[in-house]
């Protein structure tokens, strides 16, 4: 296969069955490759996971994006998800060896044309932000789709892409890039929930332990143990090996020791090759390394 | 893609590159992918790589071999290598998470045809071996050819397809059903060569240490280092995780440092997921929890 990238799509529909569909199979028919949709009633949203090469994506998620268009109205949607767009938020995410700037650029790319074909303001979110404070996500959506359309013409809330007034029934939409998070937990033989408590601080960016690190403790009563629960919003900055060496140290500065990690769901190949590389000392290992990959990325 | 096996066939050709071509042609022709074809003058030998779905794989490397059974006399065939066959050694392994079972099943369905479609006597080494003497390869390959040919009836060097009797100009072939070898080094802060060889010997299978651990010491003399240089014959019994740990114990109680560590070409990834799960004691990690792996064996 050729490069590939991730684009995962959140629509503002998690109730009408044929709404949900439509705008999945919008999305496949301009040739992308859909592997996965959820859809949340309490949250009426829906999110599609979708692969295809990169000249197709702005395509696909621009045939989604019409049909979210077309049949949801923000003006009576109601659900528990913070939202501010139809089409809420499109990140677009490297796969493999794609690189960062070309999903940037995708981001860009489809920012220009939501407007231009659909009328819809775009805010540029991640690694596409071009206002470094609307890196966060969380900060432009910050009231949904009823506090900006209110605020829109405020200096700090108008759009990057379009007009400051939102699309009357879609509203507006965040386009990003991003790299996948990992979702890692590491639970140690202790009832003492206090101690992990303690090493989540430690570690955790925002007390100023390691970048893009995020962290709580938790107790795991049933089983006699304590996890430091995280999730690692930039592993090419701060990966696996680096937090499970950095809590087995912690812990074991406090007599306790780690019972086992837990990896949930996935993490991207690039973030395997780095724990390996971190883990057994071997600065130079690569991905094309991987038997594997050089098949399945020659297709 | 639906599951797919690697097959690495060697023919006793490597200097007419007529032949070579047409025996690559031969095993791309009948579907499979060719993903590799070395020759080599001196060996007087080829090494092809292709990969194809299991129910493909073997009509690939019958194309193949029924070239080789034209194009070859081994009666005239002249290289450093040694070899006993016009189609010397076919060897099926497993891609991704293809069950060595399957390959262990290609390669009687492959030896068998190969008796009854081009009268060629058939050995099974590896994990396809009937006879447990037979897992090596260099016993069943002593000698070569002429050797072979003189001694075929005797009852340790009966075929395991066929008649006891050599193909005049092919020879015979082995067939084998076997997992990738990992070459993997870790390199020493020293320039004490009896140290690299004493923990060679320390860790080598031969010698009483890991299993399926081949090991040499080496001087690298321009870098001021000392290394340990390995063969991992079955990473699902001793992995890159345990020899590395092992081996920084040991240089550490002669109080020598890890430089650095190489892993030398390719990986499977079952061989990667296996060293994080060991490196950070996450016994249940899968390879389906790699994102990318999860759209590439989609395909």
């Amino acid at each position: 296969m050729a490069a590939l990238v991730e684009c995962v799509p959140n629509f503002s529909e998690g109730r009408r069955l044929e709404v949900i569909t439509e705008i999945a199979d919008a999305i496949r028919e301009a040739g992308a490759r859909v592997i996965d949709v959820q859809a949340d009633a309490a949250h009426n949203r829906m999110v599609v996971t979708f692969v295809s090469e990169p000249a197709l994506a702005v395509d696909a998620v621009l045939a989604g994006a019409a049909v979210a268009t077309q049949r949801i109205d923000l003006r009576s949607h109601r659900g528990e998800h913070p939202r501010m767009g139809a089409t809420d938020v499109i990140p677009f995410v490297p796969f493999a060896d794609l690189p960062m700037p070309v999903c940037v650029e995708l981001a860009h790319a489809c920012g220009a044309r939501l407007w231009k074909e659909l009328h819809i303001p775009v805010f540029y979110y991640g690694e596409a932000a071009i206002r470094p404070e609307r890196r966060e996500l969380e900060k432009i959506r910050r009231g949904g789709f009823e506090d900006l359309r209110d605020h829109i013409t405020e200096p700090d809330r108008v759009p990057d892409e379009g007009t400051a007034e939102v699309h009357e029934r879609a509203g507006a939409t965040a386009v990003g890039a991003r790299i996948p998070l990992i979702a890692y937990n590491v639970n140690l033989r202790t009832t003492d929930l206090q101690l992990a408590k303690d090493i989540a601080k430690t570690i955790r960016a925002s007390s100023g332990g390691l970048p893009n690190v995020k962290a709580l403790g938790f107790a795991l009563a049933d089983r006699g143990l304590v996890q430091v629960s995280m999730n690692l919003t930039d592993f090419r900055v701060t990966n696996i090996w680096k937090v499970f060496t950095v809590i087995r140290e912690e812990a074991s500065r406090r007599g306790v020791e780690v019972d086992a990690s837990e990896i949930v769901g996935t993490i991207p190949l690039a973030a395997a090759v780095g724990i390996i590389r971190d883990a057994v000392v071997e600065p130079a290992f690569r991905m094309d390394q991987i038997l594997e990959k050089r098949v399945w990325a020659a297709e």
